[in-house]
C-alpha cells in the first residue's frame, strides 16, 4: 500500500507546471512549493506534468529540478537526487539505480537483487526497456561487463530473467529442487549452476513451494542454512534473493533500518527505497519497521535527515503525528 | 521481403472463416478451400480469423484444421504441423517450436540458436511471452532444465538476453572483445565465459564491428577459426550463431538446403523455416538458394513433398512458374 497523500480532486498537469515553473524562478528555489507539487502527485499524474512542462517550457522538467546538475543523479545532492528519482518514470528509476551500481560495483551491493527479485517480471522488464533507452545499451551486457566470477554468474541471469509469474506450482519439482538445494548447501558447493538455476528461473511461486519443502525436509529454513559464514558475500547475495522472494517488505525494511542506523545515514539507500516503494508497498514497510525497532519510520527519517531532503522524503512516507 | 501472395481486396475475416467452416464440414475436408484461404492472408488477417472463428462457432480454429489432433503439433502430419503452425501468431509458432525442441534437446538442435539469434530483440521476447502463456513456464527455465554442460551456459543466456538494437558502436570496444575472443580460440577455450558474455549480451551491431575487427586483426573470419573441429558441437553452436547474426538469410538457405537434400526429406525443418519466414525474408532466401543451388528453391520443394502439404508449402513461397 502507498503512503503517498494527494489532493482530490488533483490540480491540472497545467497547473502544477505552472506552479513548479513559478518555483525554480527568482533568486533562490522555492523547495515548499516544489515538495508540495511533486511529492503529492501520484506517478500517471508526474508523468504528465514531465511532458506537459517539456510541451510548454521546451525543457526537461528534470533540469532546473537541480541545477547544478548534468543528469548525472550521482553526484547530486541528497535533496536533488531525491527529487530527481522521484520525478521519473518507476522504469527509468530503476534504470538509473542499476545503472549506478554496475558503474561502481562491489559484492557488497545488493542494489541488483533488490532491482531484479522485488520487482515483478512486468516491472523488471520495463527497466530494461529503459535502461537501454537511456544507456543505449542492454543491462544484461553492463551487469556482465561490470563483474566477475561467481557474481556475474548469479547476477547476469537474474536481471535477465523473465520469470513465469502464474500460480501453477510443480510440487514434485519443488521436493526435487529442494534436495538439489540441500545437496549443494551441504557440500558448501553455493555457487553450482544448479543453485544458480533454480534461483533464477523459477517462478516465484515455485521457489516459495521449494523453500517450503526445503524447510520441512530439512528442518530448517534455507536461509539458515546459508548462514554458515557470515563473511562470505557470495552467501550474503543468496540469502538476501531468498529474503527478497519469501519477505520483500521485511527485506526492505532492513534495507531501511541499516541504511539509518549507519554512523552517517546511508541517504543512497534511504532515497532508493523511499522513492522506489512509497507508491507501493511503502505502509507494509512502515509497519514492519515499527514492529521490528519500536519507533515510527517517520521518527527515524526526521531525525536522521534534514531540511529540504528531510521534508521531501516525510511527504513520500507519510507525516509524523503531532 | 515476403512471399505470400494475397487477393486485393482481403475478403472480411467472417466470409473466411464461413468458407472455412464449410470446407471442414462433409466427409472429407476440402484442402484447396484451407490453403487457398489461409496461405493467402497476412499474419494480421489470420489472427481476426482465428478470434472471429472462435466467436462465430465457438472453437478455436486449431481444432477443426486437424481433427486427429489434440494440440500437440508434434504428432501431427506434416501437413497439419504446416497449417497449425501457420495459422498461429509468430510468437505462439516461435514457443511451439522452442518447446519442441526444449522437450527432445540434443547438441545437433540448433533451433534455439535459430529463434534467439535470427529474431529480433521484440519477437524473441514476444515469443517467451506466449511461451509462458502457453506452458506456464518460462522459457529460460525449461531451457536450462533440458541442457547441460556448455551447451546449458551458451544457451540460457542466448535465450534470456533483450540485446540492444540501437545502432551505436564502441568501436574500442570491438577491438578488445575481437582480441579477447581470438585468444579463447587460440586456446581452444571456446566455452570461456567471455566469449559467451559477448556473443550473448552484446548487440548484433556491436557484435558486426568486433567480429569485422577480428578478420582484419587476425586475418581470418573469426568462423573459420571456429572451424578448427568439425564435430565438436559446441563450435558448430558458436558458428551458427556468428552466422545468424552475420548472414541471417543465408544460414537459413543453409538450413533449408540441408532439409531437402537429406535422405528423406526433414520435413520439420522445411515446414519450420517456411512458416516462420514467408512472411519476413523468404523471398532473399529463395535467392539465397537460387545462387547457392542453381535451382529455385520452389522447384526444389516440389521435388521433395507430395499432396497437400507440397500445396501449402508453395503457396506460402510462391507457385513455381510454368
Amino acid at each position: 500500500m502507498s503512503t503517498l497523500t494527494c489532493p482530490d480532486p488533483l490540480p491540472s498537469p497545467a497547473e502544477d507546471c505552472e506552479r513548479l515553473h513559478k518555483a525554480f524562478e527568482g533568486w533562490g528555489t522555492d523547495e515548499g512549493s516544489i515538495i508540495s507539487v511533486l511529492a503529492h502527485r501520484p506517478a500517471a499524474h508526474r508523468r504528465q506534468i514531465r511532458r506537459v512542462y517539456a510541451e510548454i517550457y521546451g525543457v526537461d522538467l528534470l533540469k532546473p529540478l537541480d541545477k547544478e546538475l548534468t543528469r548525472d543523479f550521482e553526484v547530486a545532492s541528497s535533496r536533488s537526487r531525491a527529487v530527481l528519482l522521484w520525478a521519473v518514470d518507476s522504469a527509468e528509476r530503476d534504470a538509473v539505480l542499476a545503472n549506478e551500481v554496475v558503474r561502481k560495483w562491489s559484492p557488497e551491493n545488493r542494489v541488483l537483487i533488490e532491482i531484479a527479485v522485488v520487482r515483478t517480471a512486468e516491472e523488471l522488464l520495463a527497466a530494461r526497456r529503459a535502461y537501454q533507452n537511456r544507456f543505449k545499451r542492454c543491462l544484461e551486457e553492463d551487469v556482465a561487463g561490470s563483474t566477475h566470477g561467481d557474481f556475474r554468474k548469479l547476477l547476469v541471469p537474474l536481471v535477465s530473467t523473465f520469470r513465469y509469474e502464474g500460480a501453477e506450482v510443480n510440487t514434485s519439482l519443488a521436493k526435487t529442487e529442494a534436495k538439489l538445494l540441500n545437496q549443494k548447501i551441504k557440500d558448501n558447493d553455493y555457487s553450482h549452476e544448479d543453485v544458480i538455476r533454480i534461483l533464477t528461473t523459477r517462478s516465484k511461486m515455485q521457489l516459495l513451494a521449494t523453500f517450503d519443502d526445503y524447510n520441512n525436509a530439512f528442518g530448517n529454513p534455507i536461509n539458515k542454512d546459508l548462514k554458515s559464514d557470515p563473511t562470505n558475500q557470495f552467501l550474503l547475495a543468496l540469502r538476501a534473493i531468498v529474503r527478497c522472494i519469501t519477505c520483500p517488505q521485511r527485506y526492505l525494511e532492513k534495507v531501511m533500518r541499516l541504511s539509518i542506523s549507519k554512523m552517517g545515514t546511508d541517504e543512497g539507500a534511504l532515497t532508493r527505497i523511499i522513492t522506489t516503494r512509497a507508491e507501493v508497498d511503502m505502509q507494509q514497510i512502515k509497519e514492519e519497521y515499527f514492529k521490528r525497532n519500536s519507533v515510527r519510520l517517520e521518527q527515524a527519517v526526521k531525525k536522521d535527515t534534514t531540511r529540504d531532503y528531510e521534508d521531501f522524503l516525510l511527504a513520500l512516507v507519510g507525516q509524523v503525528d503531532s
